[in-house]
């Protein structure tokens, strides 16, 4: 069931009216339904970013929450619109993968296609769905509409095609760099528990970037030296890689691949890695 | 009559506290307002960037809201504040032509000068008047506050010298480009009304950009080959020129002129225009 | 007794889920408090940037608000959060000096240390305290949980090593620049109040900003022509350094030195001043 609790993420920006037309369309249809704002800084059409993004908010919402997301570089095209709920939080967005991360990571439990021309803006355009599709059914799903009343089942959810984990080979678990944050932080598609057995020698595991060796796995920046980068399991669950008081971007490439290992047999010195 | 509902569009950005200060004040005065952030990024000092944003917005909120816009060069100096209600909704911005866009496309109902120094907070500041003054006198009226306990009937509202709309010549309908968004879109201040019979021929129709001929209106950006420009009926109601999956800042310059004509005569090629 | 509403002021920016986590957190544990953004863009890691944001918004919030500040490059270290009490407002921070502008200017009434784990959320990671252990604080707060339940009373809040105010010597009171605002305006340690007798003659006073006499203290921008440097005293209610139509930036280091004096010995003259 949902509640009255209604979040936005897109890549509108702050700027333009898109976003405060969306408010208003809520505001209009469900006038005691609270919206916040997750983000709207997703870069242009960067669909993996919004993806991340959900993921790292999800569990953190009440159950009942309805998640609206609209990157949508395919608005007006015939790409689907989906309802869908995982771990009893709703997602609402264009079926083109935003759903991947919150997907791989939590069940999915039912899922529509969102077709109900009733529960839409009248003649809505075919450039801002978010506002004419999908907050006014979000406002409609927290005025107490049942899901399954937007449209018929959705039998297959769109997912981009990334590794959204570590991979296990005989050198270490590999992984790369998904997603960078505000603060210059690269965060890796690898989580504590791709590791198996090597969680259990965290101390003498090794994680290189790009071949560099840059130490074990810390548990906080102050740890090494400001300036110095190192490797943590970040707030979201997954392993990045940092500079205490700096940011990783600049010394190490946003596509970055990472290795972690606990042989001793590799060199700390920067470059001398695989 | 005013609901408990009150957005902010404003030029502070986000990062000082003046727009926290402004909500501190309403929470103080109405606590059971609820404010909605339109946008704090209009670009400093740009009046119309701001009146463009709040025609974007007005007609999705409901009858009552209270829309505050500080975009205010001249706080300090004698500009008045107005208050006015147009299409049932209320406007509270310095009188600088901030209500342009919303004055020229909704019905203007009541309007009055702001003026009722016991609804300010004491002492305003002569820097300041979006949270000594504005923020205050949304509070109150969220509170039920009579529109005309503000001050005296408003004769005239300021409006900034800008063609609303499309002009209709000889060769076609002219117009120019007057708002860059988010994702360099070029919104220009021609509607589809203002191509008057041309919109029977619709399909006929050619956009000249500089004299460059895009096309006719599409329906949807997918229409052509990504990274091509193209034109079409934005989300906002008026004629934009876009680039799928791209950004037509680059493409064409933020002061563009567009004709739009229906003739076949001319040349597709680019350059070959008016 | 703290109200249900709650303010976030952090370095988080809002392009990442950072943000919509502390308040999906908010929203699990006190679904009926309200959540105003204050402001989230301060510079990554600048306490004193994030110090005075928070000044400039206290007074304006009724009391009993819960004021969280996260900028935190000490987490996961043995830095204290705390929560305090100042003018009726509280502050949940990371005790790192987040509290010097409003304990400067603002009346102590309690504070303790954070250390309560039952507030927490379950297992708290060590980079992100913010969601894991001041959001929940905040909202348990909100609830009407006790102050005094999250700890012992805290001795001694940490403060940054800056001069707060203006400085009283022979030839005039001297300052320097703290803050620069989003418009480019200087913001000065500088208070009326520290100009002491010279308040009284005002309008003979000459603010030289490194040298350079750039007049008395005006009372609003338009006093002086467009692109033309003037004093006054801010909406912070700190002396200011601002262009008219323009920014200061460019014009005046942002770490420039001011001094007031009433005499008319000094030239007006540029770079002829002390």
């Amino acid at each position: 069931m949902a509640t009255g609790l209604i979040t936005l993420t897109t890549d509108f920006g702050t700027r333009d009216a898109y976003v405060g037309a969306m408010k208003g369309v809520i505001a209009s249809i469900a006038p005691k339904a609270r919206v916040i704002d997750v983000s709207h800084e997703v870069p242009p059409q960067q669909i993996l970013f919004g993806a991340f993004v959900l993921h790292g908010v999800w569990a953190y919402y009440p159950e009942g929450t309805i998640h609206v997301a609209v990157v949508d570089p395919g608005v007006g095209s015939n790409r689907s619109i989906i309802l869908a709920r995982y771990a009893g939080r709703y997602l609402i967005a264009p079926d083109n993968g935003l759903a991947t991360m919150v997907h791989r990571h939590f069940p999915i439990e039912e899922a529509y296609v969102v077709e109900n021309r009733s529960l839409f803006l009248p003649r809505p355009s075919s450039t801002f769905h978010g506002r004419d599709i999908m907050a006014p059914v979000a406002a409609h799903l927290a005025n107490g509409l049942k899901p399954a009343r937007v449209g018929r089942a959705c039998e297959r959810i769109e997912l981009l095609p990334i590794e959204f984990r570590g991979t296990v080979k005989n050198d270490g678990v590999h992984g790369r760099v998904i997603y960078v944050d505000r603060f210059g932080n690269l965060v890796t598609n690898v989580r504590l528990d791709d590791l198996g057995p090597l969680q259990r020698i965290r101390n003498s595991l090794h994680v290189h970037v790009d071949g560099r060796d840059i130490g074990p796995l810390r548990h906080a920046y102050h740890e090494v030296k400001p300036a110095t980068p190192l490797a943590l399991v970040g707030s979201s669950g997954f392993i990045e890689i940092a500079v205490n008081c700096g940011s990783a971007v600049g010394q190490f490439p946003a596509d970055a691949r990472v290795r972690i290992d606990s042989t001793q047999k590799e060199s700390a010195s920067p470059g001398a890695g695989s």
